[in-house]
């Protein structure tokens, strides 16, 4: 895995682009942000920006193409948008139809991609300041949960919030929170702290989305907004037509994560 | 002034509402946050966030309004922009050709309001920590300057950043850089510090707009970007109707300044 890690973002999109990597993108181009699609319709993709708008915790908007242009100017204007990701899933009101390498016979004109931030990008601080990161340790997917918190709605699109958990050993708490909180603009700070209940979780042993992870004596939940939340609230309208990437399958941009930290 | 600034901010917005105050709203409702507006038809306003999107420092963008209806509800839900900020000014073609103390004639279904963050927000905690805050001392206002720094496009919006200056002393300018980075969402850390020159201004004494202050000896001048770079990029696409705030003359929120910082 160590070659994929030191390669540059473009390097790694290259080989995906000729479809030489159709697997998850976790540890590669390591130091560089890795981000979430949504594609949508020009017609809804005003509301759906201002969804995001309203909701910067769960929505965190790296980048957004012009309706029609494939090319996410702002984090890698080299990049397709069509062809740089290993898989894309195709949604047609709502179901899932097709999952595929390359999005070239699906592209219109009226499409806008978004590209929303996920948290991939503040587990390295996390972990270079030694506090452990579960679900990496145990090779599998973070724990999402709904909650009863709502989003704030915009035009069509409404939903509750989806947080990720990690377990954070007590000791450690205060300065989780202070690193994520460099990082506004992929999640930021936790929106809670222990108690599941507290937020409308009934069983944290039964996450809504991904994996059970183990939490040890000493460690307590804490909660981040989840990028997934769009996708779940974009879902639930049944849009005639909505691309994302497949779960694990990230679009890896040429900004290093140190530049979304504000501090 | 002073009962002024210990009003709520749902207190001054029915004053404004019943036109009982048409001046600027500086100091008032103390610790609240005021902003800029800007009013676009619905066919532009997707570009329009989207520019403000791509430029997040010059163009915080606080709320954005469903088209049609005056209510911000993420900043104030109770409030109405058509009526509660004492001075508007009506932009046909780019060309200013009213000024207005209420839009309701002006309204139409189709518009969009943008409520764009303003740099009073970090003024306070600037003071507070013993930084001078020159336009204040002088009861002027800030000097700005358009600057070489392109903004990114978005559709057919596009421009220099607009910076404002305060002029620091070299002892504080480390604190400064501090303070305002925990506030990203209105406008953050400076962009540039010292050298007018290397972003483009050739006279410091000459700003294009505001007002000249004085930099004593052993002040450094400091620039923030500025939440006049939108307005002036829209002003250039000459749209068929624009409605802003006139200068000085702001809209009140219901959300605290320190709501706004992220540690």
């Amino acid at each position: 895995m160590c070659e994929y890690a030191n390669m540059s973002p473009a390097e790694v999109r290259a080989l995906i682009r000729r479809k030489e990597w159709t697997k998850p993108t976790s540890g590669m181009a390591k130091g560089f942000t890795q981000a979430n699609l949504a594609i949508l319709k020009k017609d809804i993709a005003f509301d759906f920006l201002l969804f995001c708008q309203r909701n910067p915790k769960p929505c965190p908007v790296l980048d957004v193409t012009e309706a029609g242009s494939p090319v996410p100017r702002l984090v890698a204007p080299t990049a397709d948008i069509r062809t740089d990701i290993p898989k894309y899933r195709i949604y047609r009101h709502g179901e899932l139809v097709d999952e595929v390498t390359d999005i070239l016979t699906y592209w219109e004109d009226d499409m806008v991609a978004f590209l929303i931030g996920c948290s991939f990008t503040f587990e390295h601080p996390l972990m270079n300041s030694g506090i452990p990161v579960r679900h990496i340790e145990e090779n599998c997917n973070v724990s999402m949960y709904k909650t009863n918190i709502p989003c704030v709605q915009a035009g069509c699109f409404e939903g509750p919030v989806v947080v990720s958990m990690r377990p954070i050993p007590e000791k450690d708490v205060v300065r989780a929170v202070q690193i994520t909180s460099r990082f506004p603009s992929v999640h930021g700070a936790p929106i809670h702290i222990g108690n599941p209940a507290g937020i409308g979780i009934k069983d944290i042993a039964k996450p809504d989305f991904g994996d059970r992870v183990t939490i040890k004596a000493g460690e307590v939940p804490v909660f981040w907004a989840c990028g997934v939340t769009p996708q779940a609230v974009a879902m639930q309208i049944k849009p005639e037509l909505m691309i994302t990437h497949a779960p694990g399958h990230m679009f890896i941009t040429d900004i290093q994560d140190e530049k979304f930290s504000v501090l």
